[in-house]
């Protein structure tokens, strides 16, 4: 995609089918993103010159995926001053609070935007940076608004549906 | 303060002690914002009014803090499309783990920008928030930018005095 | 079924074969109920239609389950006054423990009657809302001690062919 | 009180400063009320007598207030077919997850109506309680919209306080 | 069996293949037993009797299991003098810890011998119960000795051969 | 003492004050015994003596109690057949879950009878020896069933002074 | 092998598939090791004896993994003066958070440099061998760059392949 | 110090009390080292430079310390080539679980040798780089042996006084 507006970043292949779900939203809402692997700790270099390119490249957003001690959003948050989006990811024994943990926890002063674990936590944070974009785009604001009513739509005819097949 | 960009929102004023660290950045950083308590369990109605408000009032970004099943951020996320930051905080005998799970476990659809649990991310609060207005406000980019600067040299400042008071 | 006493909810349909054991019993004590789906996030206005509405049409007690951050059952009993049986689920990678906490620690002034993380949290909440109706409704306490003698019966049955199975 | 609606029962006497909170609930409503220490493993048989008693006595609802591998509430639930309202007690080091997960995961077939961990579980429990007893005495219902409003009106007392106390 | 010793008690017939192990260990070492299935919740007057009767029936040891809000050794062991061993089954979400925590966290006064979550807990109740039947019948320490040998020979065996299937 | 029957052990002499709870209650019924320091991990020589030695010198249980890593005893439990009670201590930041996990999940083969962490868990382990030994020593059996019932008459008594003092 | 630098050992031979990523890493910088099955509790002689011998035999460096409360690390630990790393093992219900605490939580005065859980953990626990044994072995430390790097650029591949595989 | 072979950095001066212990031991084994301090997040230059010029400077091992999303030990582990070690410190609500498992949980092929959380764990950091340091400077091994007895002999007379205080 051209003058992409959002990156997204994970540090192994593997979190790849859950960092779809970010994806996912930023091609539904039309917005430009980029998607590459990298890892705080075995490409240390190639992520921090991510990180420091991100704002001449133009990105507004990055939405970082990790597992185990996640640092990947924490390290890229310590290197740009946009906003950061961090997707804690289960891929250890652990479950996912080590990766939870290691995102949320950040010290004064650098904050990570903590969504929740795993693939709803990638969904949300594709959503959060629509949310983001939509301040100065107010297209964005527009079909934010439809998302969230057809989801309140969605849910409504789930229930009515279900309301029908109970025994009377 | 006229004009608020940012809504600082707590669930009791026992939670006012922690929040001030948010309202603190902002006006460092000379963001107007405005501040109360209101609960999602308490005072629903007075909750949903304020999300309903936001918008309309110019409000760009909301922060809201809460300890317990702490649903304030969430809450207030399902009500209106600007970001959301959530602060969990420590205020049950579960330390704030509560309020961390509660905060940042959100469904699909509905994200809340999660911080560390109490002070630090109340802090960070802030400071997302100013990172999230400052993509369409350079001169907030250029705080940023001095910020983070001059706390990288606090850092070196301390790391120095500390390496002279050592036995040599 | 006309004239529910009790309403079961749920906040994704995903939730149906937990929720079902509820319905379940309350179909075994012949209390007329009814099922849907409603989320607190996702369709908050139909949450609140649905909580409002529940003391006029005659429930008497809510049933409320739900997953992660399970607002589910605190967002309900923040709009009523009739009685709120939440049960967790697990449907994240943390296993219920965050839709426990989340639901469990309420703050004072709005309690939620917590039931135990997924299928037998389920059935206890029919179980705790015929309990509840039981007071003023002398048949359902003869069922409900009918019930209990039977459950023991059934452990002492198994109990006796356990023993008998036995090496001697 | 003569004629007690409501048994509150503790694991000991230094659980009394937390379930006075429920206490203070129901003489606030004028639910006449009964309160004893009773241990599940210390006075098992004083308080099976309790459980069994308390329906021929009039008890429409029992609140069983217990820390540590608190069973108090589950062994009354079990001997009782009346509601039973659990609330956790933090009295060891592991700070009340213990005393939450003995009472809230109970196997099908016996509820407990668990609370939060400590004084808001107690003053909820208190709540809860008259929620219950409301369903046939509509003059606690009325009493109920006029607590949660106050509790609507102080919280909108503080936050408007706290509105004004801000620099400008 | 004629004139059992110990006696293995269950909550649940689910609970059957894991609570075998302690069996197994017992007809390993000749130790007569019984084994049947009670609950604390279910079948409370049943459970009594078992542990009242426990003594007169010459039992020494009881080895209680359950899962979730785990009461069953705690309330064994409230009703007889003779020592409890208590075996916290994974049989819900959030797999053994509510469990282990609702059986080792017994108030003072009132001790149950708590084992490992699962399989290898079972297997420690029975070799646990030899231990203390041990005391007083020097042919079950004989054995003992034995079975810890032969445990360390096992051990030295598998350790040989994995040593010499290395390549060189 | 002479001719101690119980050992009781500490990793660490800041461990005594909750290990003095197992010693009150040997001598409450009269059980000689003897108490010292060792440690799994920077004493094991003299731990491994003292294992070694226990059955040789008479005793008939040991109490080993530790914080942290707490390997005290599993480490004497695996150099001796007789009944070995663990108690797990709260002296790190992790307030004794640590302790209670590495007392607790022992392999299969070699058990540790795990008690409450801290105080409790120190009373109870002294209880659970007596009642062990009571298995061959009737006259402790007698004094363990005075002591329950004192503790029974206790509460009863806590219960009836708290019964009186309640408003009317 | 000839003269092992490196010992590896595990509580049980089902452990082997994880200790097998640390083997693996020590033949690919061939460094020479053994591998061996010993348990802290059901072979504590011929454990003693492998930690004694250890310096003797030449090794350097021990990596002990083991499961549930995990000591063999720490036993180890506290026979020798050679740096020992654990590797805790996901072996049981509470999914390695026991292993996990029961290695790490060491108290002052005996280390063990503790690695992930599982077979991340295991991996690593062979590279830090070999970062310990290439302080005086520079062509280790050539080679562990290396390893580094070509890690790197593994990372840098797949990213750009992703990168050219997103829709444009 | 001249020609420091250890370097002891943390993420903020508020450590500095418990980072202490490690410089302590290094001090009495007479080992050269630094101390200063450098915030992965505050102050990611300043701690590249330092892990970057470490080995060219002569550090042989580095011990980091940090608290909350700890990513200090991680980011300089995957700077450079020398052995790490991680002490996780309590310094949030959660209690230093949020720094153990962001310490602790790296993912293959970056290893941090980690420590317990705290004090315990900061001296012990000391003790491992002795160790290593041993490796290849035999009069550390022999101060380690006696550190080790003399740790044993301290046990013992603590024991022993015990003993004696004991009443007979």
């Amino acid at each position: 995609m051209k003058n992409p507006l959002v990156g997204i970043v994970m540090g192994s292949s593997s979190d790849l089918s859950i960092m779809e779900e970010a994806a996912g939203i930023l091609r539904r809402f039309k917005v430009p993103y980029e998607m590459t692997v990298t890892s705080a700790h075995r490409s240390p270099e190639r992520t921090r010159e991510y990180a420091h390119s991100a704002q001449r490249r133009g990105l507004q957003v990055i939405i970082a995926g990790a597992g185990g001690a996640a640092h990947l959003a924490g390290f890229i948050a310590a290197e740009t001053m946009i906003p950061i989006i961090g997707v804690p990811i289960d891929s250890t024994p652990l479950k996912g609070v080590d990766a939870l943990l290691a995102t949320v926890q950040m010290p004064a002063g650098v904050p990570v935007a903590t969504m929740a674990v795993g693939r709803a936590g990638a969904r949300n944070a594709g959503i959060l940076a629509v949310q983001i974009l939509s301040l100065s785009r107010p297209e964005l604001r527009e079909k934010l608004l439809e998302y969230r009513e057809e989801m309140a739509r969605q849910v409504e005819e789930t229930g009515k549906k279900l309301n029908k097949k109970q025994p009377s």
